[in-house]
């Protein structure tokens, strides 16, 4: 094993999930099998950062052409969107995910973080008084909550509600309960417990 | 998701074992979490195979300063090496599995492939003149034959053999048996036919 190959496998490592023999697999492949693929991706990821950059109103994921661009999103910068709708997510995943379900019609602000004693994230760490500049700047009458159903994210949430109910906007948090396509004899009892304290009149 | 985006999760798609879903992982990490992977990644990938590349003798992966250096891996200059033991193994990997054993005290052969009649890889596609020629031009005394026990790689070693014979060297095989630490109830019949067969005299 040469330095180079060490140093390789080391930077390889540092993907999410990845450990010394997955990035060892994908070294050799780069250097036996594929034959442009190591140079294609050097190329890309070298200026992925100067290309991709956070939108400056939402955190979202924001392709720019030069760097000195402010970079805006394809979500804020549609003129379509419902500007009365805002909904709150913790990282830009949940962003990508919401869309994907593509019945979302509003915009979004991406917290980057969600509270985590653990983690040792505190209130002052996220980013409470921009989003309430925003929803006292901008038309919004209803903020979605859409942090996750994990006691992060429901500690998240609790506190987000705390923080805007005085802007008098009505405030709404995501269902949980059974996945689609789920089986009730395999949820867990906490999601079983959501399902049933969730249920809607028919 | 922008263009680039896309693009970048199909390059990072063909790397080995990753799916849609993990390359996404992958770039949704490099955009929001590891601030400086990108670049450090994408210059190291830019470069790579200009620096590392395969042995010109024995196909291992050799480091190389320049772009005009013949190179040459690090067991093929060791010295030290017994020049009388050549080790022939199927693909790198399995050279580098080798040494890590650490008890491999002569030089190897790479072949680049199996047999594999399903992958329409025959004896034409085997550098099968390239390794006639070593053993002939060089002082060896012993070739053993470190294919897989697979069907492709014991049809591989056969073929080998074949060639080899009248060259007056002494061939060999690795042996195939249950793996250290791996219990008798979970050997597969056909590796426990291995253990079996290759008993040895105490």
């Amino acid at each position: 094993m040469t330095e180079r190959v060490r140093r390789m496998t080391r930077l390889l490592a540092r993907l999410p999930g990845v450990g010394e023999k997955t990035a060892h697999r994908y070294l050799l492949y780069l250097l036996t099998a594929d034959e442009r693929l190591a140079r294609e991706l050097g190329v890309e990821l070298s200026s992925l950062r100067d290309h991709v950059k956070r939108c400056a109103r939402c955190g979202n994921l924001a392709e720019v052409e030069a760097a000195q661009d402010e970079p805006i999103c394809p979500v804020c910068a549609d003129g379509k969107r419902d500007a009365s709708l805002l909904c709150v997510v913790g990282r830009v995943h949940d962003l990508l995910a919401i869309e994907r379900a593509g019945t979302m019609r509003g915009r979004y602000f991406v917290l980057g973080a969600l509270l985590s004693p653990l983690e040792g994230i505190g209130p002052e760490k996220l980013p409470i008084e921009r989003l309430v500049a925003r929803v006292r700047a901008e038309p919004i009458r209803e903020v979605i909550l859409a942090t996750p159903p994990s006691v992060d994210g429901e500690a998240t949430a609790l506190l987000l509600q705390r923080e805007l109910a005085p802007l008098g906007v009505t405030l709404s948090r995501i269902a949980s309960g059974v996945p689609h396509g789920g089986d009730l004899e395999f949820a867990d009892p906490i999601t079983m417990g959501h399902a049933l304290a969730g249920r809607q009149k028919l």
